[in-house]
C-alpha cells in the first residue's frame, strides 16, 4: 500500500485524496451522470467501486431498498474473488471473518443401513493449488459493505443512492450526437415514496437481478427450457450432533437430499433442502412450503443425526432454472461494427441457475468488474468506445459455460444415489472440476485489448486470456518477499511484467533496451498514453523481475522505467524492482523463458499478451487501438 | 472470530454486542469510577482496550490533547507487540500497512576510501524464526487509532475523555474502607480552558509520559546517572541516490553516525541523526539546533550519496537518558505484605531511554497489558485485589533489562567505527540480541499467578514466565489450519491447553480423566469459578490438541469440556478440539511429552504453569490464590 507520497497521511492509509467528482461531489441524485448503474448486489457495486477509481467520471448507482442489504442470498466466494478482493483492498479483512472452506464432506446411504447416512468421501476443496486464496463462505451483504467502504473511501467519496426503482429506459435515436443519450425514469420508495425523476445519463448498467427492469427496457430476454427447482434455504443456529456440521456437505439420503454450507462465525450454517423439480401447473405453490416442513426434512435426511433449530436468521423457498440472457448489451444483432452499446446488463440479469455450485455472486462481480474498468476507461476518455463491446463478447461466453457447468452439475446432485452408474461420481465430478468452480479457468479470447498465444511458450504458466496467477518474489527495495499479484490494486491501471533476460541489472540486455524503448521512443504506450502532467505510471504500472538473487545488484542498477516519478515532489517509486526467489523461483513456476518476456495484463488482472522482450513493434500494436492519446500527436513529435 | 451465537451479525463482526456500562455509557466524565488511566500513549491505550473488554467496571482515559495523536513519536514494532496486536484483532490490518523490517543493513567508512560509507553487513532481522509475526515500523498514531477502535467497539463502548490534563492525587489514609479511595484533581483544556474538576476512582493508572504528573503526585522518582544524549530525528520525503534508503541502516561515517528507519507507504523515512552527548551546562540549547543543520549533517554522513529532503513531515531535537522510576506503584517499600496498591506506573513514566534499539512503544504496551487485565480481573470481582502486587514485581525487572540492553546497545552506536576492538562488533551484537529486541525475553517468575518449573520438561517450549509461542494446528470442527496462539484474544480470560496423550480421542486415557475432572470435580476451578449463569467458557477457554490425525476421529469422539455451551441457545462452541499437523508436528515443534501435559496460559498470553495431566490438586492449588468464586462455597458443594 502507497501513501504519504502526496503528503503525509495521519488517518486510515485507506482512505485517499478526494479528487474529481469527489471534491464536491452532490449528495443528492442529479439530472445528468456519466454512468448510472441500477442495483446495489454484487455485479453493481463492484462496478461502481471500480469506476470510483475514476474521479473524473460521474457515477451513480441507485437501490430500491432504502439501506444496505442485511442477511440472506448469496454466501459463496470463490477464490477467483478473493483474488479480486485483493484488488479492491479487503482480502484479507474478509478472510478474517468469514469461513473458510478447506474440504467437502460428500454422505450418503449406510449400504448396510441405509435408513441412515454416512461419509463416503472427503476431498480437499483446492487438490491441485489452484490459488494462493482461500474459498470462502460469508454473507453477500458483508461483501457489498466492503465495496461500498471501497468506493466511500476512493477518491470519488462515492455513496450509493438508496430508494430509487428504475421504472423504464430510452436510448436516443442517434445517441453519438448527445452527451447523455440514455434518458432514465426512476420513482423514489420510502421517504419521497411516489415522487418520479428523470435522469439521463452516457451509459446505464442494469445489475438489478433476475426480474431486471433494465432488461426489460432493452427488450432482452432470458433464455432456457429446463424446469424451475425449488429449494427450502436456511440460515440458523442449531443443537445437533451431526460430527461435519463445520464442513461443507453434500448429503444424499433415502430421504432426500442437502447441500450443507457452514457460515461465519462460527455457529451459523446454511442448509439448502431440495424440494425437487417444480411441477409446470405449480403457480408458486411451493412457496408456501412451511419452514418447519424444511426443518423436519432436514432431519429426516441427516437421520441418524439431528439438527435442533434453536433460531432462524433467515430462510426462503426459491424456485430457480437455467437461464441465459441472448445478449449482455442494447446492440440489435445487426447493429454496425462500430455502434456502440450504452446500456449493459451484469449479474443475474444475464444468467440464472441453481445455488449448488455457489457460483452465482462471484460470475456477477466478474461482470461488474469487467463493465467498470472499461467504462471508466472510456468516460474518462483514456480508451475509445469501442472498447466496450467488448463486455458482450467476454462475458456471455464465460455466461455460458457457467450455466452449462452448473446445469451439470446440479443434475448430478438431484440424481439418486442408487440411479448413478458410479457411486463416486458426485465426489469425482467435483473434484474435476475444481480449477472451474474457483473461478480460474475463464478465458477470453483475441480482440482489441487481447493479443494472440504466438508466444506462448515465453510463459505458459500465464496462458493470454486467464487470470494472471500470482507467484511471490522479492521487492528488491526492501527486502519484502510478496505475491506480487497482490500489488495489483484495482486503479484502472494496465500492468506490465518484464522478466528480465539473464544478464546482471545495469549490464546490456534485452531487458536494458526494452526499457530504454519503453521510456524513451516516442513509439513506446509509455510515452504515448502517458500524460504530461501526471506520475510516470498513471497509465501503466511497470514492474521487472530480474533472475539475480536481490543481494546481487542494488537498486539504482535498475533502468529509470521501473523507477517512475509521482506526486507532487516528484519521488521515485521504488516498488518496481523485484527478483526471483532463490527457493521458489518465479520463472521456473511459471515457465518464463530465461530469455525473458512481457506479460501484460489488463486492469482486471487477465493477461492480454505474452511477448518477446525485442518485440516491442507487437507491444506497440497491441495498445494501438485500446488507448487514447492524451496530446496531440504533434507534441509527441517534439 | 466467533459471533451470531449472541444473534444474527448483520455488521462489522469485530464490533460485539453492548454490555454493562456500555449500554448507556456516559459521554461526560462521571465523578466516580472504577479505573482512571492518565494519557492515551501506547500504555495507557492497550490498558483501556483491555479494560474495555470488562464491561462491568467503568474505566475512563483522559487526555491534555484535545483529539488524536496526528504524527511523530515512536515507530518501532517489534514482533511480540504483533502478537499482541492479534489479541485485539488489528495484526492483519496493521500489517497491511505498517513497513515490514527484514533485513538491516550496516555502512561503514570505506576502508579504501574513509570519506565515503560503503555497505559491511547486511543481517536478517530474525535470523532465528524467533516469531511468525513481522518487525513493523508504523506511526504510533495509527497504533493508537487501532486500540481506540477497539474500544470503541468492545462492550464498553469505550472513548477517550479528550482536554483534561492530570494536576494531582490523594490516596485515602485507610483505602480499603473506602469505596474510590483515590481522589484526583483535573483541569480542562481546549473549549472549556481553565475549569476544574475533583473526580474519586478506584485505581488510576498513570500512563502520562516521562514527564509524569501521577508520577510526582505518589512520590515517585526516575532515577539514572548517565547524562542526556541529543537526537535530530525527522519524518521526511526526499529524493536520494541512496540505495539502501527502504531498509533500516545504522550507518557510521567520519562525519557522525544515524539510524535510519524506513516508514509505512513506500516513500516516508525517518532519520535519527547523532547531535551528540549533551553537555552538562548545555541548558537545552541543543534543542535549537535547526532542521537545516540536521539534513546537513545527514548529507554529510551519507556521503558519497545524497538526501535531497522535499517534504518534512515531522521533525524534533530531543534528549534522552537512561532512567528507571524506583516503583511502579503508590505503596511504600515498607507497606504491609497484604497492603493493595491504588495508583500505578506504566510506559515512559517508569522508564526513559534512546530511541535506538525501537523498544519504547513496545515495553511500555507490556506494561499497559500486564496492569490491565489485573485490573479488570480485581475490579469486577474475579480476582482477589492482591493480584495487583504482581504488576510491579513483574514490571520493574522487565523496565530493568530494558535500561541495561538500552545502555549497551545505543552506548555500542555511538562508539566510532575506529574505537572498536572487533569492527563487525555491532552487528554481532544485533544479531545476538534479536530475542530480547523482539520482545520475547521477559520472564516472569514464580508468584500468586505462576507455577514453578517442576514440570518444565513435558513442554520444554513452552518456557513458564515466557510468552505463549504460537504454534500451527489443524482445528477438528472445520479441518482449518491455524495458529492455535492467534485464537488467544484479549478479553481477559485465562487459556488451558490441554495437550494429549497417545489414546485415541473417545478412549481411556489420562487426558479422558483430566477432562472430566475439569468440568465434574466440585474442586476443578472450571466448577469453581465460572459463574452459573453465563456461558461455560467464560473465565476459562480450554483446548485440547491430539495427537492423532485429524480425519483418524470425530469432532464428537473429544469429552463436552472441550465442547462448552455458550449464548442464550447453549449452543456448542466447536472450536476447541485440534489436532497436530503431521507436516508440522506440535508436540515435536514445542516439545511437548507424548504422555500429554497442561499448559496454563495468562490472559496477556504468558505461560503461567506446565503441568502433568494427572496433577490435578496442582492445577487446583494453581488458581486457589489465583481467582476468587463466583458462588457462595456451598452451592459448589451442591
Amino acid at each position: 500500500m502507497q501513501f504519504h507520497h502526496y503528503g503525509y497521511v495521519s488517518e486510515e492509509p485507506k482512505r485517499l485524496p478526494a479528487a474529481g467528482i469527489g471534491l464536491n461531489r452532490p449528495e443528492e441524485l442529479p439530472d445528468e451522470m456519466d454512468v448510472l448503474i441500477v442495483g446495489t448486489g454484487p455485479a453493481g457495486m463492484i462496478a461502481a467501486a471500480q469506476l470510483s477509481m475514476f474521479p473524473d467520471v460521474h457515477t451513480r448507482i441507485i437501490e430500491r431498498r432504502e439501506g444496505r442489504l442485511e442477511l440472506g442470498q448469496a454466501d459463496g466466494i470463490q477464490s477467483r474473488s478473493v483474488e479480486t478482493f485483493q484488488a479492491f483492498n479487503f482480502a484479507n479483512e474478509i478472510m478474517e471473518e468469514a469461513f473458510d472452506l478447506t474440504e467437502m464432506s460428500f454422505w450418503n446411504p449406510d449400504p448396510e443401513n441405509p435408513e441412515n447416512i454416512i461419509r463416503t468421501a472427503r476431498p480437499l476443496d483446492d487438490e491441485h493449488g489452484i490459488s494462493e486464496f482461500p474459498h470462502l463462505i460469508v454473507n453477500q451483504a458483508r461483501v457489498l459493505d466492503y465495496f461500498a467502504r471501497y468506493m466511500k473511501q476512493s477518491p470519488s467519496r462515492m455513496t450509493p443512492d438508496y430508494g430509487w426503482e428504475f421504472v423504464d429506459l430510452q436510448i436516443a435515436d442517434n445517441p453519438e450526437n448527445e452527451e447523455y443519450p440514455v434518458t432514465v425514469q426512476l420513482k423514489q420508495l420510502g421517504a419521497g415514496e411516489g415522487s418520479t425523476r428523470t435522469v439521463r445519463a452516457k451509459y446505464v448498467v442494469g445489475s438489478d437481478g433476475a426480474r431486471s427492469g433494465v432488461r426489460e427496457a432493452i427488450g432482452r430476454k432470458l433464455d432456457g427450457k429446463q424446469a424451475n427447482h425449488a429449494w427450502g434455504v436456511m440460515d440458523v443456529l442449531a443443537d445437533t450432533n451431526f460430527p461435519d456440521i463445520r464442513t461443507k456437505c453434500a448429503i444424499h439420503s433415502k430421504a432426500g437430499s442437502i447441500l450443507h454450507i457452514p457460515r461465519e462465525g462460527g455457529y451459523l450454517f446454511r442448509m439448502y433442502v431440495d424440494l425437487g423439480e417444480v411441477r409446470a401447473d405449480d403457480n408458486h405453490a411451493v412457496r408456501k412450503t412451511p419452514l418447519e416442513d424444511v426443518i423436519a426434512k432436514a432431519n429426516e435426511i441427516v437421520n441418524p443425526y439431528f439438527v435442533d433449530v434453536k433460531d432462524v436468521a433467515w430462510h426462503s423457498i426459491y424456485e430457480v432454472g437455467h437461464r441465459l440472457v441472448d445478449s449482455f448489451h442494447d446492440l440489435p444483432d445487426d447493429a454496425p461494427a462500430d455502434a456502440i452499446p450504452h446500456v449493459f446488463l451484469t449479474g443475474d440479469a444475464c444468467h440464472t441457475h441453481s445455488a449448488k455450485a455457489g457460483q452465482g455472486m462471484n460470475v456477477s462481480m466478474q461482470d461488474g468488474f469487467n463493465i467498470g474498468w472499461k467504462l471508466g476507461q472510456v468516460a474518462s476518455g483514456t480508451a475509445p468506445a469501442a472498447l466496450l463491446r467488448t463486455y458482450h463478447s467476454e462475458r456471455h461466453p464465460a455466461a455460458e459455460n457457467l450455466i452449462n457447468f452448473d446445469r451439470e452439475w446440479s443434475t448430478l446432485m438431484a440424481t439418486p444415489p442408487e440411479e448413478l452408474d458410479d457411486p463416486t461420481a458426485v465426489e469425482t465430478y467435483y473434484v474435476a472440476a475444481e480449477e472451474f468452480a474457483a473461478g480460474m479457468l475463464t478465458e477470453y479470447s483475441d480482440n482489441m485489448i487481447m493479443g494472440d498465444t504466438t508466444h506462448q511458450d515465453l510463459a505458459t504458466g500465464f496462458p493470454v486470456g486467464r487470470r494472471f496467477k500470482s507467484h511471490p518474489a522479492m521487492r528488491r527495495c526492501d527486502a519484502n518477499k510478496k505475491h506480487i499479484g497482490h500489488e495489483h490494486d484495482a486503479d484502472g491501471r494496465w500492468r506490465i511484467y518484464a522478466f528480465a533476460d539473464a544478464p546482471a541489472p545495469g549490464a546490456d540486455s534485452k531487458l536494458g533496451s526494452w526499457a530504454e524503448w519503453m521510456q524513451h521512443d516516442p513509439q513506446s504506450p509509455l510515452r504515448r498514453f502517458t500524460p504530461e502532467d501526471g506520475d510516470d505510471n498513471a497509465v501503466f504500472d511497470i514492474k521487472v523481475i530480474y533472475q539475480q538473487h536481490y543481494h546481487d545488484y542494488d537498486l539504482f542498477d535498475a533502468p529509470e522505467v521501473f523507477l517512475p516519478r509521482v506526486g507532487p515532489y516528484r519521488l521515485q517509486n521504488l516498488e518496481n524492482v523485484w527478483s526471483s526467489l532463490h527457493d521458489d523461483d518465479f520463472f521456473n513456476a511459471r515457465g518464463i523463458s530465461r530469455e525473458g518476456a512481457i506479460v501484460v495484463v489488463r486492469p482486471d488482472q487477465y493477461v492480454s499478451a505474452v511477448l518477446p522482450l525485442d518485440d516491442t513493434a507487437a507491444l506497440k500494436e497491441l495498445f494501438d487501438g485500446a488507448l487514447l492519446e492524451p496530446r496531440p500527436a504533434a507534441a509527441v513529435q517534439a
